[in-house]
């Protein structure tokens, strides 16, 4: 990869960009529009700050990880900045975004040749929190990273991107920004709205409802905890995509209102039933783990006391036995010190063992 | 507990409730309409099957866990069949039901005092699974069970649910019929509408798209696995309830749509801002772990090989380092075989437990 590599933008993305790059031996510098975070990044050992005035050496590599609604402007500014540097932004928007680069183009700012150093990337890879303090070089390890190159796109740029995406152990994908801007509305964004609006609906609800609340509610609502101001810069930049994906959600809310409201009306239990059909179509299409195929896995379920030593006994237990987890879950539940392990195996283990832990004196449930 | 026990439907509920309440030490009798789920559910120790219309002896009690459309018939027969039993139903919708018998006594099918014997109650256990085969005499462990009953539930009626309830080892939640209908509307229903939903909108999608799939998607449409047939008979039994969430769902995407197709207007970014807010702000009210106030639990991440053995030695040496774990997650990824384990703990012994296993050698990041 060409170096050195600077990042410009060091929230969360951009230090474990860093973090991780500097891990696989790349020289690292970096630049942030404010001081304090710049110099947590550089002291979390990230790379070196710079001043992008005077940045020395000149980058081989701009990383670009500003908030999406900037991420045109620093891009550009890069391409202008350094003429021989390969530019990338990893974004969670990528046609608005390219789109802009391209009006800088058409306006002159930067030739069509500049634009041809400019690779759009989206590393899906994030966190709960934020800032460079939770930055961490492994953040990307296992995950997608989506390259979009079109096709004027200088292949150099292109092995660039997959070097960085490389580095950092992520799994390369490739798509233009437009199909990649249509599945992120699909997969990310409107699920990110669904978890909002039902959690935003449980304000007003009682404690006493709330207190019946299982796993099903926080599984639905988990990432309803996210960040309004980004969250707002992405969904302004992907309208195009989401808007239809609203259309339809809305068009789906009201013929449930529309049959519920009258459910003695012929055809309205088909109606109901049909929709949620669909819904288990759906998601049975979601792939499981490691990108495979949708697999059924079997469910084996432990109850442990909920104190130190138990887990680490049970999956004792379960590596005696050679069996692999496939994954697994911790059961909360109201008002006991117990706990339930869910643990999926493959099917073919299933027997193996629930024999194996029942033999152990485990209560398998 | 009065006994016999009578369980009047061997489906997952109805043959968990069985075995729970043998293993208790309660003689149960077992019916269903369909002699091969009730041949299942006696074969597999849930209770002796009889014949409803020769049931001896009497039951004390009987346990009405029928679909949600046919419980109401049910309860009624039980109601008038045995004079001196007490009779409770289990059904996920309550308010339609309790209409339904009292219009049979309105109606003087049964009479009021017939009718002061049934309690109204709903234990929120599920399973993915379904069916006598998947019961399980622990599946209530550490739920809600709620108990609804009115001002003219006998006193014995409500007594006989609450000795259920803990002989199966569920917490017990008392509100009344439209207390508990609303309650459910928000933390199971709607959710598990905008589960079915977002999933149904994935059946069109590349698998290029659903490839980049993560978390987030997997936590939104779990349930939306769940079965059609039942939940045409919940949504249809308390639309009452579901109908004026829908409004406010409704009413939420057209506000951001409104917004999206036109994100320049003055405000529309504070509204969207707004929106998520609301959903931070609901989030952070669900409850944790145990009934207790919502927590932010300090979170671990350790990466580990995706082999037998790795998460027993992890968890192994977290109790060794004395630590609880208050949740736990595998992370999935497409395209490598490792995996990271997400760990909570308690804020205060965050630090230590990450000196401690990067002291034996894990990769903490």
């Amino acid at each position: 990869m060409p170096q050195p590599v600077l990042v410009r933008g060091t929230g969360l993305l951009g230090t474990s960009i860093g973090l991780g790059l500097r891990a696989a031996g790349a020289e690292v510098l970096l630049a942030d529009p404010s001081p304090s975070a710049q110099a947590v990044a550089e002291d979390i050992g990230a790379g070196r700050a710079v001043d992008p005035e005077d940045a020395s050496p000149a980058p081989g590599l701009v990383v670009v990880a500003a908030p999406p609604d900037v991420t045109a402007d620093v891009v550009v500014d890069s391409l202008r900045r350094w003429p021989a540097a390969l530019v990338l932004d990893i974004a969670s928007i990528k046609g608005r975004i390219l789109e802009q680069v391209r009006d800088a183009a058409a306006r002159g700012v930067v030739s069509d040749d500049d634009v041809s150093r400019y690779l759009p990337t989206h590393p899906m890879a994030g966190s709960e929190r934020s800032g460079p303090v939770a930055a961490r070089g492994t953040l990307f390890t296992a995950s997608p990273w989506v390259l979009c190159p079109s096709p004027d796109t200088r292949p150099e740029a292109v092995a660039a991107g997959e070097a960085v995406a490389r580095a950092l152990q992520a799994t390369v994908h490739r798509m233009d920004v437009a199909a990649h801007d249509a599945s992120v509305a699909l997969i990310s964004h409107l699920p990110q709205i669904v978890a909002s609006l039902v959690a935003a609906r449980l304000q007003g609800t009682p404690d006493a409802s709330l207190a019946l609340a299982g796993n099903g509610l926080r599984d639905t609502t988990r990432i309803a905890g996210s960040d309004p101001q980004l969250w707002v810069q992405i969904l302004a930049g992907n309208a195009e995509h989401i808007v239809p994906a609203l259309h339809g959600l809305r068009a789906d809310v009201e013929r449930l209102i529309a049959t519920l409201e009258a459910p003695t009306a012929p055809g309205a239990r088909l109606d109901v039933a049909r929709l949620m059909a669909e819904g288990n179509a759906g998601r049975a299409r979601i792939p499981g783990k490691h990108g495979a195929p949708p697999q059924a896995f079997a469910l084996v379920t432990v109850i442990v006391d909920d104190t130190p030593g138990q887990l680490a006994a049970l999956f004792e237990e379960i590596g005696r036995a050679g069996v692999n987890v496939e994954d697994m879950r911790l059961d909360h539940a109201s008002g006991y010190r117990v706990g339930m392990v869910d643990v999926s195996v493959l099917p073919g283990r299933r027997d193996e063992l629930v024999s194996a832990l029942t033999d152990a004196g485990w209560k398998v449930v």
